[in-house]
């Protein structure tokens, strides 16, 4: 197991997993890696990592740096003098096992082969994700966190890291995350996926990198931007404005975008097309649907996890606009953390953004993580 | 202008509308007709009648009657004794201009040809659904109503209808309605219309009515049903609850359905692809999308419209859980028919079952109703 150095201009490294890696299914996966950044530096006591896993679709670059300028998916909580300060602490942040962006998934090469996994790659659970990051640790020499955080699916991989790995981690943050998904969430993304298996593009999962079911992605993600916001945004933001395009003969057809919400979710369809693989969606997908924090424990609930993880403290965060990891998953998480006696602060968020507002809504977040993390 | 008989076992009627028929977009439909329903007897006075505009997918069949004992759409709301008492009113619902239940639309064979109106269809606005509506009540020689009702697009017909005219109506129900369309309602109808418009078998609207775009009208019913609901109601009705199909191996593919709530679309979704037709559903999903209640009004705003209508009195009739035709919609119908001094009642309703509440939450809707109609 070795930390290997990416390219020159980029600031991705890989750690290779165990081979094979054992995965929750009860398969094992052949020659996988994870990708990771890192920012700061380990401190002389070696108690200043933070551990941050990402939602469904971002990379493992949370912020910019000298070797990649870029900004990063959580460039204004991250960073230094930030919420979350790279110069107090080093951050790791780890690309989802599963997802495409270095570490190893459906659109990776089967080592030994010419082919990419596609459907062969063995189901993908949440765990398999905190045990990748889990791993990424001891490639780095790393037995102790001083905190373990993720937003969204982030939340859930968070989550299932203190279950698996009691007392690594000291503190923990969950950022508009659940213990299970809502019926609703399940509903929303079997739909999502639906699109995408029904698009004849898709060919089975054998579709060519630059021929994916553009269809399919395209619907998945306006079901995904609309359940990512709130009414309350879109009503102030978009109201009912129109598009200032020609009148309907001028477009491709009578049901052509004409309003501003509609050329709204074609700029984000679009640049998920071309951002993101469709089986690395369909899988990451379907974890999240599966994920239950209480797999992990017995009949006394959730309280008995985070009793056995040691924790010494615990922020739980939530908005109250947010339809798909609601304000009363977040509560419920921080009441358990509570009756398992870990210093538990909950904060409920007023932001109109929705499930979105950890990306979007600076204000509301950093004075939050900034007052936890200081 | 006649009204036509059904079949015996029929309780549908048929009215032919002028021809040409003018549509509000400016051009004219050609032997266009409308189908319909009623229940109970034209009084003396000739002024019990009730006019009743249906939801974007139900036919002009409201209840049971001795000609069509099956159930109707509004089999709890409507019908001897119940809270709109056809032994005391004499009910008319009309199947919406562009829908498919024997009303003219773009699955219509277009007149003199052996073919299909399609996308050849003219632009469909609310306000054509509430003319043809009018055009049934002359067709029956009614010249008063004792009150148009509608609920969700049924009650932008039912506004369109008195915004257009004024003096027929004494009584106004609006039903979980709006006065215009929020963004999110838009982009979510905008999704739905692609996942069909982007269906290889759509063939750009002539496709074959035994071979219809399944896939996007699963996928449109999918997201339509996910909203209609409200997460309230599905955390108790089917909350993580596995389906008792074999193991993951016995399933179509690694992603089929495995939870209640999955089948549970599946079951709507099918039902679905049978009942309606896509190409109508498209014009009925945009016409929803266009319709602003205030193009019928100038600067002073909806209350002049209402002031026009010369109303005696208005129910506005909304639920807390729904998303899709929000109770702030529909509060300020409300507040725009008291500014227009119109006796007003507003209930806002706490049922858990969101947009769909009207069809499926008796208890909640009935008591509010029949004290209106009593």
């Amino acid at each position: 197991m070795t930390a290997a150095t990416g390219a020159p201009d980029d600031a991705r490294r890989c750690v290779a997993l165990p081979d094979p890696f054992p995965m929750r299914c009860g398969v094992s996966l052949p020659g996988a890696r994870v990708a990771y950044e890192t920012w700061g530096r380990l401190n002389g006591a070696r108690d200043n990592a933070v551990l941050l896993f990402t939602g469904l679709s971002p990379s493992a670059h949370a912020c910019a740096s000298p070797e990649d300028a870029a900004p990063g998916w959580w460039e204004d909580i991250v960073g230094p003098g930030r919420a979350i300060d790279t110069h107090r602490h080093f951050v790791i942040c780890v690309n989802s096992l599963g997802s495409c962006f270095g570490s190893t998934g459906p659109a990776s090469q089967k080592s030994g082969t010419g082919q990419r996994w596609g459907l062969d790659f063995p189901e993908l659970a949440i765990e398999d994700i905190a045990r990748a990051g889990r791993e990424t640790l001891a490639a780095l020499g790393l037995e102790r966190l001083a905190a373990v955080i993720g937003p969204s699916l982030g939340a859930m991989s968070a989550l299932a890291f203190v279950a698996q790995f009691p007392g690594i981690a000291r503190r923990l943050v969950v950022v508009s995350g659940t213990a299970a998904a809502s019926p609703v969430a399940i509903a929303l993304r079997s739909v999502q996926r639906e699109a995408i298996l029904r698009d004849p593009e898709w060919l089975g999962g054998r579709y060519l990198p630059d021929q994916p079911p553009r269809t399919g992605m395209r619907l998945a993600r306006k079901i995904g931007t609309i359940t990512y916001r709130s009414a309350l945004e879109w009503n102030a933001r978009f109201g009912r404005a129109r598009l200032a395009a020609g009148p309907a003969p001028a477009r491709a057809n009578a049901f052509a975008p004409e309003f501003e919400i509609e050329a709204y979710l074609e700029a984000q369809a679009e640049r998920f097309v071309r951002a993101f693989d469709p089986n690395c969606y369909l899988y990451l997908s379907r974890a999240m649907d599966r994920f239950q924090l209480a797999d992990h424990a017995g009949a006394d609930g959730l309280s008995a996890i985070f009793s056995r993880a040691d924790l010494e403290r615990a922020l739980v965060i939530g908005v109250e606009t947010d339809g798909l990891f609601t304000i009363d998953e977040q509560a419920r998480l921080a009441a358990a953390l509570e009756r398992a006696g870990v210093a538990t602060t909950f904060a409920r968020l007023h932001s109109p953004q929705g499930h979105d507002a950890f990306l979007v809504d600076t204000d509301a977040f950093d004075p939050v993580l900034r007052r936890f993390f200081s």
